[in-house]
C-alpha cells in the first residue's frame, strides 16, 4: 500500500492549541515525516502569522487543515482514536507506549480505517472528557520529574515512530500485500455513530430510572470506556439501539401507568 | 547500570546553534528523556532570555552546559560520536538510523565510553570537517522533499531513542520482578460470571420483548461476541446487571398495567 493512501488515514487532531506558533511547528514536524492531515479543534488562535512562520514551508499543510468546533466533531468519520498523555488519569484506558501505539494505528488504517491522533492542550492537556472518547492513550516515556515534551515535540516523536514503522513495514514488503475489501457494516463503527449510541443509551438510563442518586458522569464514562473497547460494528450498534428502543418504550408505559 | 551513570557518558552537542531558543527547546527536549549533558560549541548568543524561556524549566540544563570554541574543543574526553545529518555527505562514513545510532551509543556508554551526539547549525547543518570527527552519521528518516527538521526537534527525536531503548533494556532485567497483586475488580470477568450476563440479558430481552420474530438465538450469538470482545471487568458487568434490573421493572410495571 503506498505511503500516501495511509497518510490518507491518519489524522493528526489537535485540540484547545494556545499557541499558534505551536499549531505551525506541529505542521513542520508531520510533513517532514510524510504526513498532512491535520485538525484543529477549536484553536485559540487560527489562521496566525507565527503559526504560518514556524512552518517553515510546509505551508500546504496549515491551508488544507480542517477546523472544528469540539472533538466530537474533530473525530468524524474516525474509527480508531489515539489520545496523547503525559499523566496516568482517571480515564482507565489501555497506556501503550508510542511504539506500541503507532502498530495499533497502522494496522487500523492498513484495514481501511480512518484513525486519529489527538494532543491536546500545551498546559492542560486532554481533559478527561475529550480522553475518554479515545480507544487508547500513548504516553510518551518522559521523566517523571519532568514530564511535559513541547506539544509539537509530541506530534515530532509520534509522526517519527509511524514513518520509522512504515519504512521498516516496506522493507519487509508488507506494502504489497492487497487489501481487504470491506463491507461497510463490517468495520468498527465511527465516533459519530458511537456518539449517538452513547446519547441514545444516557437517554434510556434516565428514562428506565436507573441512575437513583449515583453520578450519571461516572457511570456514563464506565460505560463508554467498555463499549469503546469492544469497537462496535455497525450492525451491532443497531441491535444495541433497538434494546434501547424497547427499554425506553417499556418505561413510556410503565410511567403513562403511574 | 543505574539510568544517571548512562547520562553522564551521553554528550548533547550542538554546533554553531542560530536561534538562542532552540538552545532553549532543545534543552527542555533532553531534560523530558532524563538527559542533561548540553554543550554548546560557537553558538550565535548564549545565555540569551529567549532560550531559557523556551527550556520551559530546564534551566539547570543550560546553567551547566559546557561552552567551546570549536567542535575539537566540545568533543574532549569523547571516545564515540554520532553526527545527525539531514542530508547524505560527501563524507563516506556509516549512515545509520536512529534507531541503529542509538544502539550503538548505549553499547559504548554501557562499555564506559564517553559518547557525543552531534548536532549542526539550523540551516547549514554539519559542515564536513566537523561530519569527518564523527564515527558515524544518524540520518532521521525524513521525506526527500521536505527533509529538515527544526534542530530541536532531532534532538528530541534522538533523546526519545535514547530513552526507549534503556527502558527497554531495563524491562529485560526486571522480569524478575515479582507480579502485582491485582484487584479481584480489574480483572476481566470469568467465564462463569460472563454466562450469568448472557442469561440476564437474555432475560431481559424476552421482557422488553425484543424479538418480535426474529431469532434469540442468532441475537445473542451476535451480542455475546460483542462482549466476548470488550472483555468486561466483574465492577462493569455489575452496571450492566444493573441496567438490565431496571429495563426488566419497567417491563413488568407496563406489563401489569397492561
Amino acid at each position: 500500500m503506498a505511503l500516501s493512501e495511509l497518510n490518507d488515514r491518519l489524522r493528526f487532531v489537535l485540540v484547545r492549541t494556545s499557541h499558534s506558533g505551536n499549531i505551525g511547528s506541529a505542521a513542520r514536524a508531520m510533513r517532514t515525516m510524510g504526513f498532512d492531515q491535520l485538525t484543529l479543534v477549536a484553536p485559540h488562535r487560527f489562521p496566525d502569522p507565527e503559526a504560518t512562520a514556524l512552518a517553515a514551508g510546509a505551508d500546504d499543510v496549515l491551508g488544507k487543515a480542517s477546523i472544528q468546533d469540539d472533538l466530537v466533531a474533530g473525530l468524524t468519520g474516525t474509527t480508531f482514536a489515539l489520545g496523547l498523555s503525559a499523566r496516568r488519569r482517571g480515564v482507565n484506558i489501555p497506556e501503550l507506549d508510542p511504539r506500541e501505539g503507532v502498530a495499533q494505528a497502522l494496522a487500523a488504517a492498513r484495514r481501511g480505517e480512518q484513525v486519529a491522533l489527538v494532543f491536546g492542550n500545551e498546559r492542560t492537556g486532554l481533559e478527561n472528557d475529550e480522553l475518554s472518547r479515545c480507544h487508547a492513550m500513548i504516553r510518551i516515556p518522559s521523566v517523571d520529574d519532568f514530564s511535559s515534551l513541547n506539544l509539537s515535540q509530541a506530534v515530532q516523536v509520534v509522526a517519527y515512530e509511524l514513518r520509522s514503522a512504515l519504512l521498516a513495514d516496506e522493507a519487509k514488503d508488507v506494502a504489497r500485500v492487497p487489501e481487504a475489501v470491506l463491507d461497510p457494516d463490517e468495520v468498527p463503527a465511527d465516533a459519530e455513530q458511537l456518539e449517538r449510541f452513547f446519547t441514545h443509551l444516557g437517554q434510556t438510563l434516565d428514562d428506565i430510572e436507573f441512575h437513583k442518586g449515583r453520578s450519571p458522569v461516572t457511570i456514563m464514562l464506565k460505560l463508554r470506556k467498555l463499549f469503546l473497547r469492544a469497537r462496535p460494528e455497525l450492525r451491532e450498534l443497531r441491535i444495541l439501539h433497538g434494546i434501547l428502543a424497547d427499554a425506553q418504550r417499556m418505561a413510556e408505559i410503565a410511567h403513562k401507568k403511574d
